[in-house]
C-alpha cells in the first residue's frame, strides 16, 4: 500500500481491475446497534440483563419477534453450483456474489442479511442445514443453486418453514420479466393474453418465468431446452414434464428457432446465440428479452432492427432486467407484514408494482425502472405486504 | 410510541425494565461497506464485476481470504441448551444472548459476528450443520451448549475445521480465571505451583478451568461435582474420568466442603451455596472466586471476612470475572494471525496478557481489568497472534 514501493515488491496483479478493490476485505460489516459505554450498558445488553429478555421469550416464544433481530434478517444461502454464468465454482468463490446480494438488501431495502455458503451440494443436507439454522433468520433467499435441485430444495423448505423462502434465480427473475413484459405489451398495444411467447431455457429462470407468465394470463407459451421445444412426444420428468403438460398447447415439435416464426415474444434465459433470421421471422412489433450475461443470446443491435422492444440483463444498455428490482422489496414487504410464506399472488403484486413505477414515462427503451431507482423497493414492499395481509397469511 | 396514548391502549408490560428497551428489534445490523450510488458501483459490487472476483477465487481458493469477508467473521453458535443460568430454553430464547455476544465482538474487537441458533440439539446434527456453513465464516464461537455434549462438539469441529473454534463457556471462562488467579497469587505472595485449589463444578467451565490451571502449573487441584470430590473410587466416564486421572493426586474422597479445609483457592462454577464454616476452614490468605450469576456460591461479604482476595461474576462488585475480557481478543488475534486453530498456548498467552493489563495497579480488589477497559482486547489479540505465529500454525 506504500506510495513508493521498494523495487523488490511484486506489483499487485489485481490493481488494474476496480472490481477487486471493491471486494477487498469483503463488503459487509455487522455492528451493534447499542453502544456499550458503561457497566450498565454491558449489564443490559449482555448478562445479567439479557437473562430477563431470554426468560420472557422462553415463556412466550412469540416475543422473539419483538426482542431479537431474527425476524428482520435474511439468510442468502448458496451451495455455489450455478453462480452467475460461471457454473459450479463452490462456496468460497460464490461468496462475493452472496455478499453483493447482502449489500443490495442493505442498500435498497434496509434489511440485514447474512451470506451462508455451504460445503455440501446434497439436497437432503442442504435442506437439513437450512432447517437447523432457520431460527436465526426471518427469511431465506436461496441463490445460485443449480437446477433441478433448486426446485426440490425450495419446495421442501417452503413446506417445512413458516418464514418466507424464495429462490431468487427463479422468482426474482420471473417477477422482473413479468413487470417488463406488462410494460412492453403496453408499448406495442397488446394484451398479455394475446401474446405468443417462446422461452429459451428450461432451467431455474425459464421455469419460473413460464409459471409467472401463465399465472399473469399469457395464453401461449412454448419452452425450449437444448433439445428443442418441449412437447408431449418428449420423454422428460420432473419440472420438464410439468412444462410439457402446461405449455405448448398446440403440441408443436421443433426447434426453438422454428418456433420463433410468427412469435410475439422471445425470452432468452439460456445463453447460446440466436440467428438473425430467427428474430427476423418473428411477428411485427416483436418483443425480445435476451437475458444471458454478459453476452445476450440475441445481439441487441441486431434485435433492434426487427423488434419493437428489446431488453437485456446488461447494465450498460437500456431496459435492464435486473433482479435487484424485485428481491429487496419482496423480502422487505413479506417481513414487514410478518408473512409466513411468499405466495404467487405476492409475486404478481411485486411485478405490477415494478411496472407501475415506470408510469407515464413508458417508452420502448424505458419499460423497467433503473436498478438504482429507490422508489422501486418501497413500492414493491408496500404491494407485497398489502397482498400478504389481504391473503391472511401474516402473523 | 405516542406521547399521549389513547385510553384504550394496553400499557406496555415491558416498559419498566430497561433491558427490554435495549433488546427491542434486536441489537445487530448488517451493512454494506460499499455505497452503491451509480450503475458503475452496482456493476462492480454485483454483476457483472463480481464474476471476475468469483472466477479468480475459483481458480485460486486462497484468494477468498483477501476478497471475501469470511475470514473476518465469527459465527456465534448455540443450541440454547445451557443459556446463562436459565438452562435449556431453546434457540429463540437464546438468541438475545448470542446477539449480545456479537455486540461485544463488534464493540471490543471490531469483529463482525453472526448469531446462529440451532433448531437441533443432536450432536451429529450440530457438527454437520456447522461443517456445512463453515465456508461462510473465519471462526466459530460455540456458546451455551450443555455438557457433556459441548466437549464432543468442540472436539469434533476442532478436528475437522481449519479455522479457530472455541467453546467460550469453557475456554473464555478458563482464560479469565487463570488471569485472575495469576494476579490473586501475586497479591498474597504465592506461586501458582504451591496453591491447593478446589474447583466446585465439573461442567463446561469447571473442566476447562481445571485444564488451564494444570497447564499453568497449579500443582494440586481437586474437582467436585454434585456427588463430592472426583477420586479413583468414583465410577465415572468421559471428561469426569479424565478429571479423576489428572487431578486429586492424593486420592481424597469426600465432600467439596471437607476438601476446602486448608485449601488456598475456592473456584465456584456450579451454583448452589457454600457454608460459612467451609470458607472459614480454608488456609490463611485464601482466594475465593465464586462465579455463579446472579447469586455467587459464596456470599461475597462473608467471603471477605476470611479470604484475602474475592472475585465474582457480578458487574456490581469488584474483580468481575467476565468472559468479555477474553473472547473478543482471542478471536481477533487468531484471525489477525490467520491461525488455523486456537491452541492451549494461545489461551495461556491470552490469560497472561489480561493479567498484565492490571500491571502496577494490582490490589486485592483489582486483580482483573474492568470489562470496559479497551486496552484488554488489543493486548490479548497481540499476545494471541504472536503466539500463533511462534507456533507456526498460521496460514
Amino acid at each position: 500500500m506504500s506510495g513508493n514501493p521498494a523495487p523488490e515488491q511484486t506489483p499487485d496483479r489485481f490493481a488494474d481491475d476496480p472490481a477487486f478493490a471493491v471486494h477487498e476485505g469483503g463488503k459487509l460489516s455487522v455492528a451493534s446497534t447499542r453502544s456499550i459505554g458503561s457497566i450498565e450498558d454491558l449489564s443490559l445488553t449482555y448478562t445479567p440483563g439479557v437473562a430477563r429478555v431470554s426468560s420472557a421469550i422462553a415463556a412466550e416464544p412469540e416475543l422473539a419477534r419483538r426482542f431479537t433481530w431474527a425476524p428482520r434478517v435474511v439468510a442468502v444461502v448458496s451451495d455455489g453450483t450455478a453462480v452467475l454464468g460461471l457454473g459450479d465454482i463452490g462456496p468460497a468463490a460464490a461468496l462475493p456474489v452472496m455478499e453483493g446480494k447482502a449489500c443490495l438488501f442493505s442498500e435498497f431495502a434496509g434489511l440485514s442479511s447474512v451470506p451462508i455458503v455451504l460445503s455440501t451440494t446434497d439436497v437432503d443436507e442442504i435442506v437439513d442445514t437450512v432447517m437447523a439454522i432457520a431460527p436465526s433468520f426471518g427469511g431465506i433467499n436461496l441463490e445460485d443453486i443449480s437446477a433441478p435441485r433448486c426446485f426440490e430444495i425450495e419446495d421442501r423448505l417452503r413446506e417445512r418453514l413458516d418464514i418466507p423462502v424464495m429462490h431468487d434465480d427463479q422468482h426474482g427473475t420471473a417477477i422482473v420479466v413479468l413487470a417488463a413484459l406488462r410494460n412492453a405489451a403496453k408499448v406495442v398495444g397488446r394484451e398479455l393474453g394475446d401474446l405468443r411467447v417462446v422461452v429459451s431455457g428450461a432451467g431455474a429462470a425459464g421455469v419460473a418465468c413460464t409459471k409467472i407468465l401463465l399465472e399473469a394470463g399469457v395464453g401461449d407459451i412454448s419452452v425450449a431446452d437444448s433439445q428443442g421445444i418441449l412437447h408431449p412426444g418428449r420423454e422428460v420428468t420432473g419440472t420438464k414434464q410439468w412444462l410439457v403438460e402446461n405449455t405448448n398447447s398446440a403440441g408443436f415439435a421443433g426447434t426453438m428457432v422454428s418456433a420463433l416464426e410468427g412469435a410475439d415474444v422471445y425470452l432468452g434465459v439460456s445463453g447460446g446465440s440466436v440467428p438473425e433470421a430467427a428474430i427476423a421471422s418473428m411477428a411485427p412489433n416483436a418483443i425480445v428479452f435476451s437475458l444471458a450475461n454478459p453476452t445476450p443470446e440475441v445481439d441487441p443491435d441486431m434485435a433492434a432492427k426487427y423488434a419493437a422492444v428489446v431488453a437485456t440483463g446488461r447494465s450498460d444498455l437500456p431496459n435492464q432486467i435486473n433482479n435487484v428490482l424485485a428481491f429487496p422489496g419482496v423480502f422487505r414487504g413479506a417481513i414487514d407484514a410478518g408473512a409466513t410464506t411468499i405466495t404467487e399472488e405476492m409475486k404478481l403484486a411485486a411485478a405490477t408494482a415494478i411496472a407501475d413505477v415506470v408510469g407515464d414515462d413508458l417508452r420502448p427503451d424505458y419499460i423497467v425502472p433503473s436498478p438504482l431507482d429507490r422508489r422501486v423497493a418501497t413500492a414493491v414492499a408496500e404491494a407485497v405486504a398489502a397482498c400478504a395481509r389481504e391473503q391472511g397469511i401474516t402473523r
